[in-house]
């Protein structure tokens, strides 16, 4: 797309800091660096976010980041390591090409903090039994 | 594995809300319902985390998340999504399980709280360079 930061990286407009490439997907050193080694993943092709992504898409992007993840942990040796990937502006979206974010993760106040609120005492089984239909229904 | 939650959970030994499920996938609600929809999807394969996915058991598995991200779309209606994957403790993993969350998201203070810390300053492009180069060399 033609305003695409993402685009552009891909097509070697705008400089990156590449760790992986083949036909479908680039993968390059996030320039903000929430903690050291964070990594993208995104598929070449012009995608928005995951809404948009075909099977086939997603299934190319998918196999290689557990070699990339796996390589992120060789090198930095990191605690842990988390994906995430933001849909929509309201999600933490900031460039409108997919990308899933691999975050390498060191300890408390490394760059990355997550707050789960747990609703379980709201969702009755049956509750849940019937939203898992309802969505069902919808694939 | 013999006490692995989810597993027992993709054996029935355990019941859940399931949303889709195929050969190489189970999606079902995540108890916690961190928001409306929290939906996990797991390889039926007992596999700890990303780092132990075999290129085909993520392609197979992350090829039906836009389906079951558009499903929840289609559902509920959130102004965004996030998907999240936890890997060891210090990451937020509890059930040692591979698995993905699909969070909709609604607004400020719906369940998940992300902050993320802007590092671009401590990184220099040069810098970046030589940690994609080291990281490129363990893949």
């Amino acid at each position: 797309m033609n305003d695409c930061i993402f685009c552009k990286i891909v097509n070697g407009e705008i400089p990156s800091a590449k760790v992986f490439e083949n036909e479908h997907v680039l993968a390059f050193m996030d320039i903000s660096q929430v903690t050291k080694g964070h990594t993208l993943v995104i598929p070449k092709i012009h995608k928005e976010n995951v809404f948009e992504l075909t099977p086939e898409i997603a299934r190319n992007l998918f196999e290689v980041v557990p070699a990339i993840a796996n390589a992120l942990k060789q090198e930095f040796e990191p605690a842990g390591l988390n994906t995430i990937n933001n849909n929509g502006e309201l999600a933490g979206q900031t460039v409108f090409h997919y990308h899933m974010h691999l975050i390498p993760r060191y300890g408390k106040g490394d760059g990355l903090g997550v707050v789960w609120k747990n609703n379980q005492s709201d969702y009755t089984p049956q509750l849940l039994q019937e939203m898992a239909a309802n969505i069902a229904k919808k694939l």
